[in-house]
């Protein structure tokens, strides 16, 4: 684990993702060594310059290690839980290169952007290659019914990242149209991440049931809480902006909750700056006001917590094992950075 | 087959694509019925519009031909060609897409790019969808091999992109380096669609082979024509715009024949307009000038001849059979339109 994730998950003396990599050193070595070998091209050497820059942004390798814990959880003894952990990784990477492009993003990770760095040619490409790569991963396993949940997680991904682009500045978007949003954007490849474990290991249909759950609600918790620091946090704990959800126009949930008990003015106020993304000095700090007024951040706080005891509930079902205690206390961890 | 795709051909008596067209007419528009299913999205109308978009532009339909073609010439008689003839389209699609991004392209098949109409985003984000809906489309035919072949061909397709893209400005591009573009960027998918055809219908490896050699050669001759048309043809032929290749600095290979022959002067001018992009009126008139002079164009027009000819020879292997005579129709057409 790099010191950039250690950094952006500080703040508690409790660290289960540092204690879930710890026990899965080995796995993740391998699967570290996997990603270095396929993300190498052999004739175009923009991509591992890209890649590369990806690589040492560092980020928590939370869905690879969420694969390798499913798997080993449900008592997988074959090779495969590796290749699908990297693949998972590398699902996830393109969508980071194809977000960036997509959001004019100028800093991931506490760094700037490939696509500052480069250009939105090479975030398109080099995001496009990774996505073929992982395809090539997954096929090797030679599992049809894990290519078919991973083929289902790319597709709700696809669909969700354009529903944000359409709901995003549209003030009528519902919580339930945030959640499949969410769902898409997050929660489709936590769930798949857990999902392909048990499958890859041969486990029971309840279990293959219960890790879906878990990485669901895993995501979805995690997704809420990141869009709350977007306008709590510190730019130190994420590695982002503050408020550039805002600048983006993003309709998160606090907004979406702040814009139902919302009165005349402030709802002209939530058109102009979002709808209409006319923006000035002092908006940022208007619309915290706001959130804090109608205790939109803190409802948005107790759906994260809901989820992440969703999430816990799940993995009941799973068998007694010192992972499943890990992957319980990642859940609550996640939630606690909004504590 | 749309007015669209019939105007970009015309100028032949023999139109071997209409003879594939009306000879597979019930599997085409079985193709096209699977196509319209699986690019409806119930969650994002953003996708239909701009999909939509590129399939009433028409285009050939070529890829997904070819795929029933070398199914219906193996003896398949089950359901699976179609869904591979649709997933190799959704592939083709989502390639145009991103590639109308990273060309910054303008028009494309006559028509204004979806890039034009929406936005990059969008460009983005659709071409995702489509990946993701074609990956789902071969994993429901159930054969690994074909998911390999495809994979495979996907991650030829990309490392193709981003190499053209760092090797384009380089005026010590080979003719090597621009076949192993030119692979990536069209030979690879047309390889893959005839090579599928004949997988999923457990054609022997001796036809599987032909099949993929048929489809290399085409597409590698497809594409020189292509660019030799960028320089000789008019707007009206290709649906692009002459020049284009010449303006966005692309080596192609008339270029590179002639960049190979200059002097220093003419070295000089393709350094300025090409490598270092400074382009002023006149500068294109005075490119082809250039290529005409070196007997580049001619040069370049007898490599695509050989392509063709090495795809027809190719289809020996194949069993007689009217669409066998069809494809080597369709190889000598291609090339017919440098004629």
């Amino acid at each position: 684990m790099s010191d950039g994730s250690v950094k952006s998950l500080n703040g508690s003396a409790n660290k289960p993702h540092e204690r879930l990599a710890a026990h899965l050193a080995a796995g993740m070595e391998a699967v570290n060594v996997l990603i270095r070998e396929r993300m190498a091209s052999k004739h175009a050497p923009r991509i591992p310059e890209v890649t590369q820059h990806l690589v040492e942004a560092g980020g928590k390798r939370l869905r690879p290690m969420l694969t390798l814990a499913a798997a080993e959880l449900c008592g997988y003894e074959g090779p495969y839980h590796v290749h699908l952990a990297a693949t998972v990784e590398f699902i996830h990477t393109a969508t980071l290169l194809h977000d960036d492009v997509v959001d004019e993003s100028e800093k991931r990770r506490g760094r700037p952007t490939a696509n500052l760095l480069w250009d939105n040619k090479s975030s398109v490409l080099v995001g496009d290659y990774l996505f073929s790569r992982s395809f090539q991963l997954m096929v090797e396993t030679g599992n049809l019914r894990v290519l078919d949940i991973l083929a289902n997680a790319s597709a709700t991904i696809a669909e969700g990242e354009v529903l944000q682009l359409t709901a995003a500045q549209d003030l009528a978007t519902t919580e339930a149209i945030y959640l499949q949003v969410v769902r898409g954007k997050t929660a489709a490849l936590f769930s798949a991440a857990t999902e392909v474990g048990g499958v890859i290991a041969g486990a029971p249909e309840a279990q293959v049931k219960a890790l879906y759950d878990y990485g669901d609600a895993l995501g979805i918790a995690f997704q809420i809480v990141d869009d709350l620091l977007d306008y709590k946090g510190f730019s130190g704990a994420t590695g982002k902006n503050i408020g550039d959800d805002f600048r983006e126009r993003k309709l998160t949930l606090p907004v979406i909750k702040a814009v139902a008990l919302a009165d005349a003015e402030e709802r002209a106020f939530w058109s102009r700056t979002i709808e209409k993304g006319d923006q000035r000095d002092g908006d940022l700090e208007h619309a915290i006001d706001l959130l804090e007024k109608h205790g939109a951040l803190e409802a948005a706080r107790q759906d994260a917590l809901g989820y992440a005891a969703k999430g816990c509930a799940a993995l009941q079902a799973m068998p007694e094992h010192p992972l499943r205690e890990m992957l319980e206390s990642l859940a609550e961890f996640v939630v606690s950075r909004i504590s």
